[in-house]
């Protein structure tokens, strides 16, 4: 390991167990062969944090043991690893958290976000990034231009979910999309269709404020799921991406699908959804969901430098490394767009 | 109109009703414009056909009025009507049986089997082909070599379901495919799936005849959904075709597709089924079906004719004309694999 | 037909052979099975009329009797042919101008552009619109709304050159395009290509006024053949489209091409090029070109209506139809970027 | 490292320089992390091998010091680098000798094919398989069935190029495939389309030998360039493949291409082609190469030992590893399909 000298303990937000979060001193990791070390910057926090929290799980992935929370992240390079150009030091980057094997037939195929050996940040038993430094693959770590923010930065991961249930639609200019949940997520996929020329952008969601807002990113039209119903049951999009994770949502929006068009499930909620098949057979629309994401970074970080998408404008709250709790309790508010942990100011670097 | 001497009047075998089948004599139909008129030779009976007569409907489609049943069907063409080549009488065909609009946006982009304007033999209000002579669009009536048996020809019809079907679940060479329902429908899929390349061809079925005889049509092992779970489930195929409409199957099926792989629901049983969503999503699985298919006769005749799929052996019982109804109600056997309606036998051409 | 009152004559500007042009009193033509008549509004001056009313030729296709040229066409529905709902009459659209047979392989599998039998506005030996009144498929004129000029509407031809090579390209967002000329049509896929999400949309042109220009019409960095070369050179383009027809532009637009990127062919010059065929294969670079266009009317009105897209500012020049070749001879001033031939002004609607 | 017992030296055939080859004894190579180390049992002799040894350089690729040439190899683990089950001791095994770096954008978004810091057997500067023993990743060592030969293991790498190449041609079911050139590799192509479901594969070759050999390897039609010059002119293949070099065939072979048809380049003759632009233009024909293979030795094996395609047949010589100098030189003779150097018979494994 070369690099500039970096302290041996840092702060580490630890969820100790279900409900239960703690400041800890601990080691700063050394970074392995091909990795880089860095010095975390801001964090947003995402709705799988909040579950694991609350939760102590999501499906099979149980919280058994203490567990630093946190995976969109932004930093800078401190040092390197083996194989690791030293020129990366002071290197201003977005990591990209999933660490695939690189070896195994989904790997190989372009496919790597389905590895079955994945390591990624915040899933157990692996740490996260509400701490102050983290090592990543170099690869993995993308160099961001000086006109991104460390908090768009770290926002390039909610941005990659958006842009690969984009890429899913497979929509095209000029396509209508129909979106349900005006979230945060609900926004990055307005902004990522938009971004491929969708031109008829249709958003639902139940509260009055969220729908106003969500005109702001991408949204052309905001519809409410049971006043409107009759104009959301009039649609035939090209595509509907579903971010509610609510059964109704989704039988709604395969319902306003075209024959042919797409279904993308990216709002998880119950395990099993009672779903039409003969209309999705006689229509031929196909129904996938998205599972992380592949090559968005470099994609993400060239829509956002030239402005096709804007991420500052989603942050709604910031939080102190110490106030990790308060930020996860944040988003239980429906109004709170993006809260975002500042682990280490801009000026520290 | 021009071409060979036809009579006025035909045989034509009516539903008058569900459950109510009666011959009758009708007036030959004139060929319109680009249309040719075909002298019936074979028409394979089809599990919708059977639906109609003992339910009277499928889904919206209701028989209000007597009806024509039949849409697998070769021939010859005896008359041609405005611009059409005279060349063409005497030419052995099998017609695909979709007359889309050729107008809406499906048709010009290259999904005409969505076409909302379609019409289709033996759907409501559409009489079909269990009688002597039928009309169809010239370009819809595919020459087929003399080396195709006008029982092939007819059948040529299923096996596009079976080829759309693989389309659709794009398999390719060295592929595992998983196919619920040793069936007309699974025998179809199973060949076609090994015309593209599949080397790992699993049917699933109940009956113990059925299993045996998939293995002589494409599959390459035959399994019982029960007694053989645990190999099922071990199972993480490329793609799934189900062709058997039952939940459980489909379920199971579903469970046994690797990620990143496709589901083709073909057989329809239930209106909705309880689907893995959250599996569908973490595997991102894409979860599609069919209806109908395009340029599946070309290629159907290319392969039927090269050897690479073989369709004389399905036919299992032949009735004539006057038979019908013995041939709808042969289908409750299991051991039935296709029934064919000689309306005009060969010798007659 | 009925409809509206129409004249019986109307006035059509003739390429008697190269190079000669005459105002003729023609009889307007009645709408067909199926067809619109349309009062001409605006037609778009492009550089096939050009090339025949210079040449008398392009290729194989030969002006062997008098011609009316012009294709890209906007109006009004006046009248209506069989088959065809009266309500059209008063529609303000937008034609494209493919007329294909509807009923070959091509055609049926969503290939319709490349149909062998297509008829096509002024080209032999099938006149144009510079005349006041066309015929077209119903299905083809495509209704546009208000907030579309007749000029813009027009204008969705070349723009439908563009989409359909963006296409072809298979541009996604955030991809570096190369772009050879910056004409009209180069502007076109600049335009299409950022509707599509590209981010860095680099255009070459040996002209100043034509490369300052540009970069109001899509192109993020505009940049001399020559001068320029070697960041051009250092180019790894997602994509490289040519408009300029010229050889050194290929050539020097594939080396520019990143591995396993795309080469579309727009803009035709030579009828064979040396391309370095060993770079094309061990980069695996996909080249192909184009011919017409599909399903690119709604996506020009859509992208244009929502103002992704910008059509008006592109006419620098508008003649009456007695100037139709002042319009042509326009086109050798290369600060013409597109000329415009009012046949019926907005206000005779 | 961990396994069986291996000696420290070995047998290793070297080309010292352009036409000069020398037995040489060497150190056994020791597998590195993730590597094992295989004894080589047969080894093909690809035309890249042998364009080496007579002209010292393929292209920019020139030999400057001694190299081990040979990269068709299939062999047996005798021991395994850290990270490596020790279980795969004993494993037969195919190599596919490609070594990306698994982290450039290429690798990341499954195109490693063309990852610009390859490492690659027998490409200067990296020894290749002529010898007893070689690393390779291990998961780049794919575990061969019992039922495989050592010699079709081997050969699994240029079956490899036929699947790529068949991949790029997206040939289907029931198309017609143009292929130019006889040779070992235009026979992997034609059994690779027919195991896709090709029903029409016609190959061109100017020897009598081997227009008539290959009917046993794929070809439905065996037609040669100048005499079949009519019957060729009048394919409207969905797919033309190159195995030949020679640019009069590349010319006939894109006229012979359909509309909207591929063209793939396999064969390495001229630099630079004078490619017919406008006609690849009008008719939408997208022309590309193959830059060896992704995913195909999974599918490769299962297609082998399916029976779908046959590899034993093609060895037309044997050499020991003495006489690879006799085995580079065979290939003179254009009846030789494919020479093989058996390092080690099966019997030592």
């Amino acid at each position: 390991m070369t690099g500039t000298t970096v302290p041996t303990t840092m702060r580490a937000s630890v969820l100790l167990k279900q409900g239960v979060v703690e400041m800890q001193e601990r080691p700063v990791p050394t970074p392995g062969d091909g990795e880089v070390l860095v010095r975390v910057g801001s964090v947003g926090v995402c709705g799988s944090d909040v579950h694991y929290y609350k939760h102590g799980r999501i499906g099979d992935m149980v919280v058994t043991a203490p567990i630093v929370l946190g995976h969109e992240v932004s930093g800078t390079v401190v040092s390197v690893g083996r194989g690791v150009a030293e020129s990366r030091v002071g290197d201003r980057v977005a990591i990209d958290p999933q660490v695939p094997c690189r070896q195994c037939r989904q790997c190989k195929t372009g496919r790597s976000n389905l590895c079955p050996f994945m390591e990624f940040y915040a899933t157990p038993p692996f740490d996260g990034t509400f701490c102050d430094y983290v090592t990543a693959p170099s690869d993995q770590a993308y160099t961001v231009p000086d006109s991104l923010s460390d908090e768009s930065a770290a926002l390039l991961e909610p941005l990659s979910v958006g842009l690969w249930a984009a890429h899913k639609a497979d929509v095209g200019p000029g396509d209508q999309v129909l979106i349900a949940g005006a979230g945060p997520i609900g926004a990055m996929c307005a902004q990522a269709v938009r971004a491929r020329g969708a031109t008829d952008v249709v958003v639902t969601d139940f509260v009055d404020s969220r729908r106003e807002r969500i005109t702001s990113f991408g949204a052309t039209r905001a519809l409410h799921p049971v006043a409107d119903a009759e104009e959301i049951a009039a649609l035939r999009a090209d595509a509907f991406i579903d971010c509610s994770g609510a059964t109704p949502a989704v039988l709604s929006g395969i319902g306003s699908t075209r024959g042919g068009g797409t279904v993308v499930l990216v709002g998880l909620g119950a395990e099993e959804m009672p779903l039409p098949v003969q209309l999705i057979a006689t229509r031929e629309i196909s129904v996938t969901g998205v599972f992380r994401y592949i090559d968005t970074w470099p994609r993400g970080i060239a829509l956002t430098t030239s402005g096709a998408v804007h991420l500052d404008d989603m942050v709604t709250a910031r939080y102190p490394l110490e106030q990790v709790e308060d930020a996860l309790n944040a988003d239980s508010d429906p109004l709170s767009m993006k809260a975002v942990v500042v682990v280490n100011a801009p000026e520290g670097n």
